[in-house]
């Protein structure tokens, strides 16, 4: 069946495309000497993380235990928790996973890793512990020094608990070109900061954990990083390709919709919205706008609501009819696969099957 | 259990609420002689679409067919499709569902209505279809008069169809009373233009379905409407109140979520993003920030990441504790309810129960 006959809206991946991207971010990685422990927020799906690990990733990131607990239940070993979980049913959901998994969280203070040690030790479990701090995004993360070797510290003398190193979003890392590089400096800068304080404190670092997909080529480079955790690659979306990251021909993942309405002059209507593409705007290049029309891509995209695409057909030659089949890239894909319990796989155009979004919605 | 002792971030309604702001819609629509038949795109449950009908609904409203499917398997029997449906597997569905519920659909288009002609006739169902006019949002629907009467004509000929009346959504009435006042004029005048081409030929209109939350008080008076469809006032939220529709404490769906990191200065960050709030922007009042925090209302969510919400503790006095446990009302419910498998019911702060989102995500 070719995609254009399935019943709409529906995202869409295609295969070539994905084992493309996921080539090209290992080939990278093992060229520039770093391990890879991609974040699976983009796919939400073992599937996909399977391939990941075929292609040589040391293990999966996840952010919460839900999905934690969807990876371990197809049969991923290394789960790498990037977040700091609170709350006392969480863990202990997450101190049985690590009975027989090896699991890693992050986090960035001593009442976390206090909560975190008593579901460990309550479950005679281990869980080791990354100390996060900020690399310049400004979100978690202690300030690189002094401050992530007490807590380091601390976290040693902790039961059910292990450090094992250093980790950090670069998140700042971000925009054109240019920008990218600026912000490589600041994020090198506080990678430097940190280690040397665990060097002036001789204390080991196992582990530093950096990365993104905008930040992958730059931050390779940093001196000490040791993995990076970059999600969005493994399907690219409009925001990666205006910041040159990859091409349209990289972008795997699309939503493909009919066009239901051409009643109000200058207006075309598709069937998909919100609850489709989800309402992120884009973030980098022109900045206006909810997805880039394959078929019209003079065509705008000028609002959602939740279930129609409002289309600004008014500067375009072209006619749309009620009925007719367009293909969109999605601004921000991460969140545009969270809206959707199934995606359709392709090659060269054809329906090759489905994969569910196991994942999908885990926020606890 | 209380509400703080749920693992987080989750979304809760409260009972005592949305059984307010349900008698509240009936008791008005029965003051002003209207029918209500309840959009339920707002809590996509058919608990809350059984206590809309218990007090006096007429019928429920959703977008798509799998919408109507949750519905009609949960013993709804008048279901208003009130969405152009195109495509051939969605319209068998539809069909099949017509062969023993009480269908109506709203389209704009021969091309559509044709489609769903051929698929009624296969299955020698009949489907009630009502046409939309634009009164003003300029989305679907065409322009109020002559066309809609061609388009009716053409649907009373067509096999398997049976024209009922006329739909158009109230989308534009909206804002501040001002604008609300303002824009129920356009609506009225859009409606009388209608209804005028209709009586010059002779053709009866039985059904005229408006409507919205924020212009229910105002729209009301048009004359010629039958019936109105607002969703969002089940639960309300700070778009509805910003435009003075209702108050804080009567909005129902609340967001629990916990601080998980303290660590970089003037922020505190919580466990909900965009994956538990949706990215929607506030549209009414301040337009900016991602929600309502009850325990520090002068301190703005100022951004969302999928996992993270960033609060801007800078100019509060309030002191943020990794772990403590805050509530927020979301900008925009209908959006944010899609993005949970589950609420959990309160009163008076305890839990009493929990709804499965059973139409959550249905967007075929």
């Amino acid at each position: 069946m070719n995609y254009r006959e399935l019943s709409t809206p529906v995202l869409t991946v295609d295969l070539d495309t994905v084992e493309r991207n996921l080539d090209s971010m290992a080939t990278l990685c093992g060229r520039d000497g770093i391990q890879l422990r991609p974040h699976t927020k983009t796919h939400k799906t073992p599937e996909v993380g399977r391939m990941q690990l075929d292609r040589g990733a040391i293990g999966v990131t996840v952010a919460k235990v839900g999905e934690a607990e969807v990876f371990a239940g197809a049969g991923f070993d290394d789960i790498f928790v990037a977040y700091p979980i609170f709350g006392a049913e969480k863990l202990r959901r997450l101190a049985h996973l690590a009975c027989d998994h090896n699991i890693l969280v992050s986090l960035d203070s001593a009442a976390a890793a206090e909560e975190l040690s008593r579901a460990a030790s309550a479950q005679e479990a281990t869980i080791g512990v990354l100390v996060e701090f900020d690399s310049g995004t400004q979100r978690c993360g202690l300030v690189p020094g002094p401050a992530c070797v007490e807590l380091a510290g601390k976290i040693e003398k902790m039961a059910g608990l292990k450090f094992r190193g250093l980790m950090t979003f670069f998140g700042n890392v971000w925009g054109n070109a240019e920008e990218r590089h600026a912000e490589t400096r600041t994020a090198a800068d506080k990678v430097g900061a940190a280690l040397e304080a665990f060097r002036a404190a001789r204390m080991p670092v196992e582990i530093v954990s950096g990365g993104s997909t905008p930040s992958a080529a730059f931050t390779n480079g940093i001196a000490g990083v040791t993995e990076i955790r970059p999600g969005t690659y493994a399907y690219c979306d409009l925001n990666t390709y205006y910041q040159g990251v990859c091409g349209l021909e990289d972008c795997a993942a699309r939503v493909v919709t009919t066009v239901i309405s051409t009643a109000v002059p200058g207006r075309a209507i598709i069937d998909a919205g919100s609850k489709t593409f989800s309402s992120d705007l884009l973030s980098s290049g022109p900045k206006s706008g909810y997805g880039y029309i394959v078929e019209a891509p003079d065509v705008p995209i000028i609002k959602l609501n939740e279930e129609h695409g409002y289309l600004d057909i008014t500067k375009s030659a072209r006619k749309f009819e009620v009925g007719e089949v367009l293909t969109v890239i999605p601004n921000h894909v991460c969140v545009c696969v969270n809206m959707h319990d199934t995606v359709v796989t392709l090659r060269q155009g054809n329906v090759v099957g489905s994969w569910r979004v196991a994942a999908r919605g885990r926020v606890c």
